[in-house]
């Protein structure tokens, strides 16, 4: 029978039948009935389909080792924060997207140090426990932090830049369920925008800014581990992140502390900018398993 | 307002209300839906996303001067041929998929030369007409041919054999609008299947095979250009097209001819085998425009 716009879908759908992996085999099948519907639904030109191809092409070759295109591509269109969400906890610290930065393992560090190798910015110190959803605090949690400098940039788009690791760090939560570490500020920064994706913002009139934040992911034994941000309030784009990455819940304060004891705890001096909130971990999931 | 399930479709779409051209503006309105859609029905987890970037991102990096994977992609997801569908012309020969081989120009050659510069294969001619869809011959049609030779392979898939061209003709057809050139009858052939597009078909247990088929571009003034096959009858893999391009209308038959005259004029000697068949083009759409 020939292939009709009538028959299309259901005879690629149908051609995935054996595909012996259950859960791969409903994905490509959902894909094949979406995709078909949206090439139904714009009718495009053979020149439109060319220019579409050329674009997945060049996003796919813009990839390297510290540049991840798609993942952007992924987060312009707003996919990897719906992902993100549907994946979301119901309970504890909310989740955001992971973005494209997260590309090298973050140096072990001590709690205190600072993540700022490169002594410019605006200091601050950055504290906080990470507890259980009772409240339990969670000693030995792991924090891995990274975060972009004062010009908004990560380590990874500098590679040139000495120390590397700057605006990065992997810390464990003292007995109480501590952390606290130095930093500087971040500030709110473009997404790279001399690829496909940034081709893609300026044709349609995006800024690619995002708002400034502190990336974490947080892991502790028993709990689910969380991805998140946290957002410097008061600054631009929090109401218009290209990434559509911003929970109200997730913007902190940064602001200036005059509490000399705190000061005296952290190693600086007051008064001194101080960003402090908890991360909870809701618990992990456990699997009854009878005999 | 936060980024939930509920409002994310909606937030991204409206992300692109200022896309300057309008027909940008509904196609990525349309994708973001579309895609939304995907994501939310299959909620896939952040392993099973990463591995989605990781295919794409490998499609992309394989492609290359001659080799271009996400058409591959596109060919066995059944898109490229819907949307050739959906361009289709009501009258006339029907349209099937260019396919990711007609990368290269042509070479100029005579009515009646061979497109077979290898000379290993069964020997054919092929002939017929180009004409209007009033029967009227079309003469100084372009016709342009390539097809892979007896192994299944084009000319760009084995860059060290010489001459290059291999498989490939530009025609234009004479005064009473008809072409002839000698061939070799061509082989079913698997698709590229080292690349990404080739692991996705093993395991989803499909094959990679097209059936036989020569490729055609043919143009003439005031007419509508067609992309299209000839399919030779009776081979395997016409009802399982990798790429679902067969059309019942495209196939022919590659008979022995003992027909002397013939012959001469195709300057073979009978009995030959020969594959006759006319290509019908559709009048140019023509806007009227008044002052």
């Amino acid at each position: 029978m020939d292939f009709t716009v009538e028959t299309a879908t259901e005879a690629v759908v149908d051609s995935f039948r054996s595909t012996e992996d259950p859960r791969l085999r409903e994905v490509l099948m959902s894909l094949t009935r979406h995709l078909h519907a949206f090439v139904r639904d714009v009718g495009p030109t053979p020149g439109e389909w060319e220019a579409a191809i050329d674009f997945l092409t060049a996003v796919g070759q813009k990839c390297d080792d510290t540049r991840q295109e798609f993942v952007l591509l992924s987060d312009v269109l707003g996919v990897s924060m719906l992902v993100e969400t549907l994946n979301g906890v119901e309970e504890g610290t909310e989740s955001t997207v992971l973005g494209p930065f997260h590309m090298t393992e973050s140096p072990r560090r001590d709690l205190g140090d600072s993540i700022d190798l490169l002594g410019t910015g605006r200091p601050c110190v950055v504290s906080g426990r990470v507890l259980a959803t009772d409240g339990t605090p969670l000693p030995g949690a792991e924090l891995d932090v990274w975060q972009c400098d004062e010009e908004g940039l990560y380590d990874v788009q500098q590679p040139d830049v000495q120390p590397p690791g700057n605006g990065r760090g992997l810390f464990r939560t003292d007995d109480e369920g501590r952390f606290w570490f130095r930093t500087v500020v971040p500030s709110p920064y473009p997404i790279p925008t001399d690829g496909p994706v940034g081709t893609l913002l300026r044709v349609t009139g995006r800024h690619p800014f995002r708002p400034a934040h502190v990336h974490f992911i947080a892991r502790a034994e028993g709990h689910r581990p969380v991805t998140t941000h946290t957002f410097v309030a008061d600054g631009p784009y929090l109401d218009s992140d290209a990434v559509f990455a911003v929970k109200q819940g997730l913007i902190t304060d940064f602001a200036e502390s005059r509490d000399e004891r705190a000061a005296e705890r952290f190693g600086v001096t007051a008064p001194f900018t101080h960003a402090g909130f908890d991360i909870v971990l809701a618990p992990e999931v456990t699997v009854n398993c009878r005999e």
